[in-house]
């Protein structure tokens, strides 16, 4: 399907973490329409293999090319870490993952040269972010941590009290923010709904950084050098797909997204040979 | 494939926690061979509609159709609830879930008339267990409550301290052990590894059910009633079958099934229409 200036924006994300992305591209960008993608039959990515992520991701992406969508953001870090050279060999439109953005504000925002770096166990085990750093600026000393738990207590809606304090007192307490790190990077899009926990127990010495308005800023970057951006106010739409039943996500995802969600409709997908 | 006394039991999971019902399957009928297909590229079902549920498990029956299966177990709670009429109407041999035989072993111990359930958010929502044990004992007194964050703790590995503690007691400690409880039924395949810490917060007057030894049971009258058991000690196969890359599943079933694993098979699986 061609696309121009009013063709809509693509985002995807195996749930409903990606909202926060998508809120940030609104916010960023409010004139541009919007389809969401949600792969709620298959959530979470984070504990899958690269290959099963990536063939999701080539799925999910071709789904959203029916809606003639003009540019493809990846709004799961797992997607972002293991599947952009698949999506960009697969796809005629550019792709903007999370990692970059979110690997550009960490690195201009410390000052020791510290950064931690905290996702999914298949963002963490890619290095992808590892890697994005240490080509920004090679000298950074990076370390990381897989959160697990994390997902599933945003999901939960438990974020605060006891509970997420004492998982993230577990995760963040072993060593991984000692000796002058002051740079914290969200790098799962669920952690933002958990970010005063993790603020608190990170202390007030360290930045969070949350990759989801660098992503949008990329976005209005690519939008522009393509002469890709949409001028008028009539005929903003937005679109959600959700691949298992929608009400689940229609409740989860209004705590992600901020405001709520009206409709969603249920896709089918075709996994690629 | 036709099948007789030498072929296998299929069994199937989401993931790793159906284990607990092959190690009593294994313990129950050593003879017999088996097959265990772990859909770990969808895990978790428990978080999902009944409707991809249903789909997704009759895509895992299909696979154990291959190897000539002669009964089929649904060794995951949330498929026992929701698709257990859809794989009956469309399977050429017997199934067998795993709530009603817990719901018979909870039936059978309870002293008070009251007993209290916990599975995932699709499990209770179901009504399954509810419906079972009123069907076997119309008075009995029936709570249930839903415990998502117990299968990621499990799977984390996080079975004892503080943490798996205060979780229990936020589930378990606002009024659904309250006024006479004497019976706790496990209603997912993951929670037999947090059983000491749900033992500690419950306390001593609860008796916890776990399904998978009475499922066990229940195949070997199947099995008996259709003249299907193996009794030569010769060429006992164990086959285990994945959906996502086998590292994991290899690395925390170990845990579920009490000992090592020596390899598993990655399959795609094709879903029906």
């Amino acid at each position: 399907m061609r696309h121009d200036r009013h063709s809509p924006i693509g985002v995807f994300d195996s749930g409903v973490g990606g909202l926060t992305v998508l809120k940030a591209l609104i916010e960023r960008l409010p004139l541009e329409s919007t389809v969401y993608l949600g792969d709620t039959a298959r959530v979470p990515y984070g504990t899958k293999s690269g290959e099963v992520v990536t063939k999701y991701s080539l799925a999910n992406a071709d789904a959203l090319l029916e809606y003639g969508i003009k540019v493809l953001v990846v709004a799961c870090n797992t997607a972002s870490a293991v599947a952009l050279p698949a999506l960009r060999q697969a796809l005629p439109i550019p792709v903007v993952g999370v990692i970059a953005p979110g690997a550009s504000v960490a690195a201009a925002t410390t000052k020791t040269g510290k950064v931690a770096v905290i996702g999914t166990p298949g963002t963490i085990a890619s290095g992808a972010y590892q890697q994005a750093l240490a080509s920004l600026r090679s000298e950074l000393e990076v370390r990381s941590q897989a959160c697990p738990l994390f997902v599933p207590l945003a999901e939960e809606g438990w974020i605060d009290g006891d509970v997420p304090r004492l998982v993230a007192n577990k995760y963040l307490g072993e060593g991984l923010l000692s000796e002058g790190v002051d740079t914290l990077v969200l790098g799962c899009t669920h952690y933002p709904l958990l970010k005063s926990v993790i603020q608190a127990v990170a202390g007030p010495q360290v930045t969070l950084v949350d990759s989801a308005r660098a992503t949008a800023d990329r976005v209005a970057e690519v939008l522009h050098e393509r002469d890709l951006v949409k001028k008028e106010r009539l005929a903003t739409e937005r679109h959600y797909l959700v691949t298992d039943t929608p009400n689940r996500f229609i409740e989860v995802g209004a705590r992600f997204l901020g405001h709520s969600i009206s409709g969603a409709r249920q896709i089918d997908l075709k996994l690629r040979g």
